[in-house]
């Protein structure tokens, strides 16, 4: 077989900025010859010039790549021509639905020496190693709903969570798995007292998965909780599972509590690989500090991380994110720019 | 006119054993017959015991007191034969609905010498001094939504957001007021760009009511946003507003940030007196703990604050909230009973 081809759609603001150094340090890590490289000049900019967001044709040249890395979309404030969603909808969300990646994986590990919001009283010596494992092909996410009488006094706006006993299977089976590869351990995040429809079909869905891997400990969470936990007991989580949205809220609180989002990083994985897979940071474009080489670049870098692990590159993956932790460890207050920041990692790795 | 009524629902778990404190310190500052006071059962055991969670003769009944004071409920984790959601939605959602409580009000303080999860760092120095106006008769909470093939793999469960411009709009109406009686800031929270309905009409609506208010700063921030601004910079809020579910989620983790739930009040208000308003403490019924005058009745007793503002009686309301002030400034690690802590205050403020 040929070399892998990784397709690589660095979008607006810090994302082309924060990809450059995850390819630099992919490249370290495993050869610039190791993998076809295809880049693809999507988002804001690409919309405001053409007017496309993601052709047919593109979604059909994606779809043979063997990985994605992404780095995020969305247009500067001013640019209030670029409807509310038209890039998140038609372009990240619509890779997400249309290459099934179900499984929205997103690792919050505290390294040691990163600053924390948390007091001492609540991280002191303790470890906090959790992933979230986020559905995403589902739930409110689907773009189902409408508006009537849009502008008027009588607007009535509707969104629909659309959840199903094959999707949420799916995704439960696979967070038990992980927990299996883990520290057995397993919290269900819901909010099944006040969404009794999909609270119950995630519930029982839940309970049959978990007889088959009795040997994982499970707990329940209503999602309002899991926030307090988040920040009064982080140490508490293993795996968690959990829908689309909740997932979304509770993964920016984790990276949060773990040390911001210039370090979260996130894959969008078709574990059947009927699809490409898809790596991302989870922070946004940050219009504000784009081509400032302000931003972390480290989520990305991880993000990368994700992916050789993804391909079956276990052994280089590791080597990054082990470099990723010891740079952390050594990061002082003085402040270097995005590349800088790259280069480290880069020579760490090589 | 006669006396006001306070109807008085205990509830579950630790819910009568805080609502008994809260109406020792309502006697101390109001004094005992300046109200009538009527007593319902209602909650897990009555359901138990009757099948009846809430008879129309008893919202009849609620309907003419001029406020609730409610305590919780929730039956123990044992109590399997209870519907998920049956006293949820049967009950509390239910008087939030039925009595059009469109403001949950959810003010976040944390009183100087008060434990925050939050590092120095974070609260040093900072007032943090915020509320949450939370949508309360829309979105996710009004229960539309079903089940397909309950039970079978090909099982579909949805859940269905409304939102209407008359519910919306009043609510964001009622934020900017209370903002205008504040810092003069009003922060959005919701999460447009993927809610493209809802969120559309949540901005558009924003908008609108945000030009008649020149003086108030407004500010938008994605619900996953917020959540790391709850943990990395809360003092930057002053008032939010935002949808029943986003507002659910957001102001426990308000809460734990700001000491715990064991100090979050709330107001589940009918701004336009229709229909009583409602006081409740933002925690639930922690059944684990019930019964062992382990449960902090703080926020319990802030809710009659809330209450007897709302009555008009905003002299007696400052001098619980003040009194409540003075007693967690002088907390020790000494641990009181639930009765300790209201015979404390009770004194405090008669
Ligand atoms: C940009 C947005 C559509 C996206 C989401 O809501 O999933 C982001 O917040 C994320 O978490 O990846
Ligand atoms: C008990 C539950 C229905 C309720 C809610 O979701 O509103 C609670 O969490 C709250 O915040 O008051």
């Amino acid at each position: 077989p040929g070399k892998p081809t990784i397709a690589v759609i660095g979008g607006d603001g810090i994302g082309p900025e924060v990809v450059t150094e995850a390819l630099k340090v992919l490249d370290a890590a495993w050869g610039a010859d190791a993998y076809e490289r295809v880049d693809y000049d999507l988002g804001a900019e690409r919309w405001q010039r053409t007017g496309e967001v993601l052709p047919d044709s593109v979604m059909a040249e994606l779809d043979t790549a063997d990985a994605i890395l992404f780095g995020a979309i969305g247009a500067a404030p001013g640019a209030t021509d670029i409807p509310s969603g038209l890039l998140e909808r038609g372009l990240l969300l619509k890779l997400r639905f249309a290459f099934d990646h179900y499984v929205n994986l997103r690792p919050s590990i505290l390294y040691p020496g990163v600053p924390t919001p948390l007091s001492e009283a609540v991280v002191g010596g303790r470890e906090i190693d959790f992933v979230v494992v986020r559905e995403g092909t589902e739930g409110l996410y689907c773009g189902n709903g409408g508006v009537v009488r849009a502008g008027t006094p009588q607007e009535i706006a509707t969104e629909v969570s659309v959840n199903t006993a094959f999707g949420v299977e799916r995704v439960i089976r696979d967070a038990f798995e992980r927990a299996t590869q883990r520290r057995n351990k397993l919290t269900l995040v819901h909010k099944h007292n006040v969404l009794v429809n999909a609270g119950g079909l995630w519930r029982n869905r839940f309970e049959a998965v978990a007889a088959e891997y009795p040997q994982v400990t499970t707990d329940y969470l209503h999602v309002d909780a899991a926030t307090i936990f988040m920040a009064t007991d982080p140490a508490r989580f293993d795996v968690i599972v959990t829908d689309n949205l909740f997932g979304d809220i509770i993964t920016d609180l984790a990276a949060a509590v773990t040390g911001g989002i210039g370090l979260a990083a996130s894959g969008n994985i078709n574990p059947d690989r009927t699809h490409p897979s898809m790596f991302e940071p989870v922070h946004g474009s940050a219009p504000d500090i784009a081509g400032q080489q302000l931003a972390d670049p480290t989520a990305a870098i991880l993000s990368a991380s994700l992916l050789l692990q993804h391909l079956g590159e276990d052994a280089r993956a590791a080597r990054i994110s082990e470099a990723v932790a010891a740079d952390i460890a050594g990061r002082g207050h003085t402040k270097r720019s995005t590349a800088q920041v790259g280069d480290a990692l880069a020579a760490a790795v090589s």
